[in-house]
């Protein structure tokens, strides 16, 4: 009899618009998998093809009026669905998924930028998720008018979180910091604000402590 | 100065597939109109451009395999939309509103059909609604299988609910009348396998005594 498959982990990149996650996620992902690790990467909100047709609607600049109780359950349907199609099979099957943002994010930019009560996103976690939690999470720190500054630079349409004001943004940031200070063992801040290659050096660095801490076994 | 407009009243129906809800809407409306009342008509879940288009993705035979807890959060999205931008309005400004289904439907489909834990839906009931509850809900009551032998005689194709079975909607009608006989003051079930005739005149002594009993000034 083979052992059971031991359950992969699950860690997150989080980060206002501009931080360079995205480039940061597929970048982890390789570095994992040179060290022998099955990982797949994924997105929020989306990540499953009806997750995906969530995301648009709440993408859609058509929507700016878009009630922020609506915005909120439609995060969480979309992460419901993200859960039960992507990313919790992958896990039972052993495999590492990395996440370009989860439910610190739904903290930071409902709860932060929007000013909505932090007790129904609890209650919602809680909900969605049951006890699942990422083993890791990775806030892409920088200043929001740089990260601003690079966001307009890449894309020429914005989309609905885009054409938020830099008080929006500040208002993110301070969730992700307050959250990575109140649980250091889970959460690594990044200086998203360093040269590309600083950065990318730090995340090599990172991916050989994952490796090593989050892969042992339990 | 003008007294303050009183706060319009909020109707709703409730009844499984084929109990004849849509048509006594309006007929309920016109009624209604008939005696002076200002009455809008709409229905869940829709009834707001955003929430009509959580609706088609609810509907969609292609997500059969749609998570249970996405579903709910998807029907308590579009609710918050509608009554965001269709409802709450409406009954600000004194105008009536009767609604084709409402949170009772996600008692009766999601809870009682899909065997939902009843406490999330209480939880995202008063998380979207506050305290709203509709001061009168008319359940049409027929049996499930006379009511899908109409559904199924009406319309060629069926729609992902529609595609449920004897049993699932057996469940659905238990907890209409189950909520209607714990909350008498609040619920009138109709006999909803009365031939036609009946029914219309049921629904007309009903629309008197609610334009006298829900219309006294409060």
């Amino acid at each position: 009899m083979s052992a059971p498959t031991e359950r992969g982990r699950f860690i997150t990149l989080e980060g206002i618009e501009g931080a360079g996650k995205s480039t940061q996620v597929e970048h982890l992902a390789g570095l994992l998998r040179a060290r022998g690790r099955r990982v797949i990467t994924t997105r929020e909100p989306g990540g499953a093809p009806l997750a995906e047709r969530i995301r648009a609607l709440l993408l859609d600049p058509e929507h700016g009026a878009m009630c922020e109780t609506t915005e909120l359950l439609l995060m969480f349907a979309a992460r419901a669905e993200h859960l039960d199609k992507t990313i919790g099979p992958a896990l039972e099957a052993g495999v590492w998924v990395i996440c370009d943002r989860f439910t610190d994010a739904t903290y930071a930019y409902q709860g932060g930028g929007r000013g909505l009560d932090i007790a129904p996103i609890a209650t919602l976690e809680q909900l969605v998720q049951g006890a699942l939690r990422p083993d890791q999470t990775l806030v892409f720190d920088l200043p929001p008018a740089q990260g601003l500054a690079r966001a307009r630079a890449r894309t020429g349409a914005s989309d609905r979180f885009e054409r938020e004001t830099l008080r929006f943004f500040t208002a993110v940031r301070d969730v992700y910091l307050t959250r990575a200070a109140a649980m250091p063992e889970r959460y690594r801040v990044i200086d998203a604000a360093a040269p590309l290659e600083a950065v990318n050096a730090e995340i090599a660095r990172l991916a050989v402590e994952l490796d090593q801490t989050l892969g042992a076994a339990r």
